[in-house]
C-alpha cells in the first residue's frame, strides 16, 4: 500500500453512485440517509441488504476519518456486521451512527437504520483500524 | 410484507448499478466478479468495504433463491459479516461462495474475495432465512 | 431434535460452572454479572473473550425464553458476534442487555459489558430464533 | 495494560474449567475437542452456544500465540463471530481451525465444529490483533 492510489472524484464513488447522503459526521455521532430507489434495491423490489452494510461502512469510515485526519491518521475498515430486521420497500432510509469505542488502534461504531415510520430496519456494527497515513 | 413490492428491472438494481456479475449460481457453490472501477470505490481510491459486503449478499441470495424457488420458497437475508483483509486498488475482484449449511429455515454461505493475483482480500459470512414465498 | 434431551441440573450447567449470575430477565432489558475469577480467565490473566460471548448468549437466551415460553415457544441461538474492547483483569464484569428486535421468528439483543469503573469492555450482538417447543 | 497481570495456573483457567482440549496448534491449522458434558451445556441439555464461541477463541488465540511469541509478539482477541447450525446433545465436539489471513497487525481464523457423525454444528470466525508483548 505504499504509493497512494489515485483519489476518486466524489461524484464517481460508490457513495454517490448509490445516492448516499452523509449529513452529520461528528466524532461520536454521525447521521445520514438514502432514498429507497431502484439503484439500492434487489430484483424483488426490497432495499438490498448490501445497501445497509455499505452505508454503515461509509458513515463510520467518514466520521472516523474526520476525527483523526488532523493527527495524520487514517481509518481503514476491519469488519462490518449487519443484521437485517425489516424489509424496506420505499421512502427514505435514515441512519444514525453512535461511536461505541475509540481505542488507540481500533474504533467501533453502531449504526441503526430506520424507515420513515421510525421502525428499526437494520443494525450494523463497524470496526475500523486507525493507522498513520501512508507517507504521513 | 403481504403485498409483493413491484419488481425492479434487472438493469436498474444495485447489482447492475455497481457492475456486479453473477457467473455460477449452484446450490452449493456460486461465483462472480466485479471490476474495481470508480463506482465501487471510496474517495481514497480503494474498493469500498461495502462493495464486498453487497456482492456477497447478492451472490448468496441469488444462489439460494435459485435453489429453493421451485419449492415455493424465497431467501431473505438475516445477517452479513464481512472482514476486510487487503485493499484492492484496480483490476477485477473475484468471488467464490461456498454453502456451509442448509437447514430447514436458514442457509449459511462463506464468500471469499481474491484479486487478480489470487490474494485473499475479504471474506463474508452470509446467513439467509428460507421461507414460503408471500402469497405462494 | 424430536426427543427432548435430558435437562441439566442448574448447578451443573456452563452458567453455574463459570459463575454467571443472571439478575434481571425482562422482555426488553436483562442484566447480570460475573466475577473476574480464574475460571473465566485465559492463561495470561485476562478475562477470556469466550466468557463475554458465553455470558451474552446466556443472558439473551434466558430473557427471550422467559418472554416466549408461556406461548409454547423456545429460543434457539442463531449467532453471536462479540467484540473485545478493553481487557479485564479483576473485579466484576457487569452486563446489560437490550432487546433491539423481536420479530415473529427472530429476536436480536445487544449486550454491553462494563468493568467496576463503568468502562465498556466488550459488546455482543446475539440473534435468536424463536420456534415452537419440540412436542409443544 | 502496562503491568502484566498475574498468570493463571493452567488447571484453573476457563479452558481447563470447561474441559477444552487443544490438540494441534500449528501456524496455519489448529485442532481440538471437548466433551458434550453438563459443564458446557445450557439448562435444556444442549451444548451452550457460548462453549463453541469460547473454544474457537481459545484455539485461535493459542495457535496464533504459538506462532508469534518467539518474535516478542502477543495475540489479543478483537472479535468472535459464531453461528450455531445444529444442536449437540452428547458425544464429543471436534474443532478444526484454519488460518485465513495473517497480516502485520491482524490474523483471522475460521473454526469449524463437527459432532461424532461429522456433521457441521457451528462455525466461528475469530479476528486477533498481533502486538508487541507488554514490556517486550
Amino acid at each position: 500500500m505504499s504509493p497512494s492510489p489515485p483519489a476518486v472524484a466524489p461524484d464517481d464513488t460508490l457513495i454517490a453512485t448509490l445516492g448516499f447522503e452523509l449529513l452529520e459526521l461528528g466524532p461520536e455521532r454521525a447521521t445520514g440517509r438514502f432514498s429507497a430507489a431502484d439503484r439500492v434495491k434487489q430484483p424483488l423490489g426490497l432495499v438490498h441488504g448490501g445497501a445497509f452494510a455499505a452505508f454503515a461502512e461509509s458513515l463510520a469510515s467518514a466520521a472516523t476519518y474526520e476525527a483523526v485526519a488532523s493527527n495524520g491518521l487514517i481509518a481503514v475498515g476491519l469488519s462490518n456486521h449487519t443484521s437485517f430486521l425489516r424489509p424496506v420497500l420505499d421512502g427514505t432510509v435514515h441512519a444514525e451512527g453512535r461511536r461505541r469505542h475509540h481505542g488507540r488502534t481500533t474504533w467501533l461504531w453502531d449504526v441503526d437504520f430506520t424507515d420513515d415510520e421510525g421502525r428499526l430496519c437494520a443494525v450494523s456494527r463497524v470496526t475500523l483500524a486507525v493507522r498513520p497515513a501512508p507517507g504521513g
